[in-house]
């Protein structure tokens, strides 16, 4: 259980599962504990290999308790493979130090799938919420937004979509520190009349219910990018289309663009020269820059670091799991729970008296 | 009905529901009379106006007739608004034209929702298909590939989308000349497991169909743009969300594209010298150089063109139109139809003898 916001908080880091290796996740570890003074860590997996790592990084060795796991789940597991040797594995572990009250919040960059059906089994969803849902920070043209579910769910009824969105908008206040973000449903259309009943029925309860946020009504993926929304909601099968989509698209155009400035030497010799100006957009698009997506609705917090992400993307996964342990967003949730609960109760089961 | 591939091919042009105007269609249709100059014109709109635009162009004037439409199908009206004027409006008489077999396809630039809706009523779908779906061509990394359904059916069974793909490959090897297309469907994952039960359904019949095409199985929406796939297959909601967010996405990194070159004296000077070699980013990405979205399911050949298109865009449109008439797009489903018939007959109905 979480829910201990006024001690310092604790991370147990899943040290083995990324593709980037143990050495880049300890280095992470050490610039997220300079970032954050008070943060102290559990680091899971081989204990020789993160000793020796470790030995590198004195300010994290002088925060940071090496627990050997002596197995790891492969990016290729499937989710019930790695279910199996919960207690054997760093991922599995570093979960149950979260299940029992040893660390604040989890973190791993392995395998999504194994990591969503272990933190299920293992953390349960909160009461009140019938599904978790993977969430993550996405870039914009005015600066970032949240999206959820990102596919932690294939399909999805109206109170998914309602959860989802007050779980999303507890996200955004608490990391993109905004009081009353905007919250849109992802339609094909923004007319009322658009989209599945379960889209309807959600728009509905989410337009009467009392919450901290402004409920926009429906949205088109075009304005997933445009900044125009903080928080868009989704079933998990659309959202991870959109999600991918928007990575193809942003990789089509960078590449594009790489190939029009190799085309020519004018090509050339204006990239050389505009080349710091286009560090901007670089850093703006860059995934470690938005790394670390979250599980929300468990009894505990847990953080999908990308697979390939390098120490700084790392860092930044480890500072949102920083941030939703101080901020408490469980909390948050199950207090605006409450405001969506009579809402939903009314609006999508008139006859349940 | 259309079927006369050896006869020069006749466009029903609705010459004024596009937001670029009447100018605009009048010029297209005289680019597109200069490119395919066995091509004539029925143009559908205001007598006097087009009168007045046609007295510029002598060549498409030799080809033209002018059909006088008293009333105008808005962007703003209801499918069911429109379908009602049906035979008043340049729109719905231009679909007409088609059905009537003065036209071989129907072109506009005028609300999607109308023409799908007037198209549908007035065509019916062809034997064979349950329902109509909405391709066009996208850009990718490599050159071009199709993507369907893009918003005409909000649902989707596997026996739809086994017949979009069979759609979607014809139209491939019409328009972007491959014999043997790489089709693929639409999913959260790559492994024959994941995803909704329609897809793994539509998955084993195109898997054992016997058809001019390869199938690739499930690809993630990152293939979208990456161009290792001709054809990508989808239900309509999720291919209208993929579209929007890949449209969203592009805009958002040609404007941040855009802030990075004016943001100092280095990145202006930048883009001032590689302004040339940038102008193939921008000629790749232009909506109007991939015009022409397409009702495919028809009896009839029906293109949408982009409301804003400008009349080289719009002309483009009408080339797909051109094209499809002269390949003979629906003689080419039909055949291939038969060739899924027995697959989704047997896998999908196993009990139907």
């Amino acid at each position: 259980m979480t829910g201990t916001p006024n001690r310092d908080p604790v991370i147990a880091l899943d040290v083995m599962s990324g593709e980037a290796g143990a050495a880049e996740a300890v280095a992470a570890a050490d610039i997220a504990a300079e970032r954050y003074p008070r943060l102290s860590f559990l680091l899971f997996g081989h204990q020789p290999v993160i000793a020796a790592e470790l030995s590198r990084w004195p300010r994290l060795a002088a925060r940071a308790e090496v627990i050997h796991s002596e197995d790891v789940v492969a990016m290729s597991d499937k989710p019930s493979q790695a279910l199996r040797r919960a207690r054997t594995t760093s991922m599995g572990m570093a979960i149950d130090a979260v299940k029992q009250g040893k660390a604040n919040a989890a973190v791993s960059a392995g395998n999504t799938g194994a990591l969503m059906a272990m933190s299920l089994f293992s953390l349960r969803t909160m009461p009140g919420i019938d599904r978790p849902a993977l969430a993550a920070v996405l870039p914009t043209l005015k600066s970032e937004s949240v999206m959820l579910d990102l596919g932690a769910n294939t399909e999805c009824d109206a109170t998914n979509l309602v959860q989802f969105a007050v779980m999303g908008a507890a996200f955004a206040r608490t990391v993109l520190g905004l009081e009353r973000p905007k919250v849109a449903l992802l339609n094909i259309g923004e007319e009322e009349l658009k989209g599945t009943g379960e889209l309807r029925a959600a728009a509905t309860v989410l337009k009467g219910a009392r919450l901290p946020m402004q409920f926009l009504g429906f949205v088109e993926g075009d304005k997933i990018g445009s900044g125009d929304v903080d928080v868009v909601v989704t079933d998990g099968f659309s959202g991870n289309i959109a999600l991918k989509t928007a990575e193809g698209t942003s990789r089509l155009v960078t590449g594009l663009l790489g190939n029009a400035f190799r085309s020519s030497i004018w090509g050339k010799l204006g990239y050389f020269i505009a080349r710091g100006a286009l560090e901007s957009l670089r850093a703006h698009l860059d995934p470690n820059a938005h790394n670390g997506a979250v599980f929300l609705g468990l009894n505990g917090i847990v953080v999908k670091s990308h697979g390939s992400a390098n120490a700084r993307g790392l860092a930044n996964a480890i500072g949102v799991a920083h941030d939703l342990v101080t901020d408490d967003v469980n909390r948050r949730i199950r207090d605006d729970l409450a405001g969506v609960n009579m809402a939903l109760a009314t609006t999508l089961e008139p006859d349940a008296a």
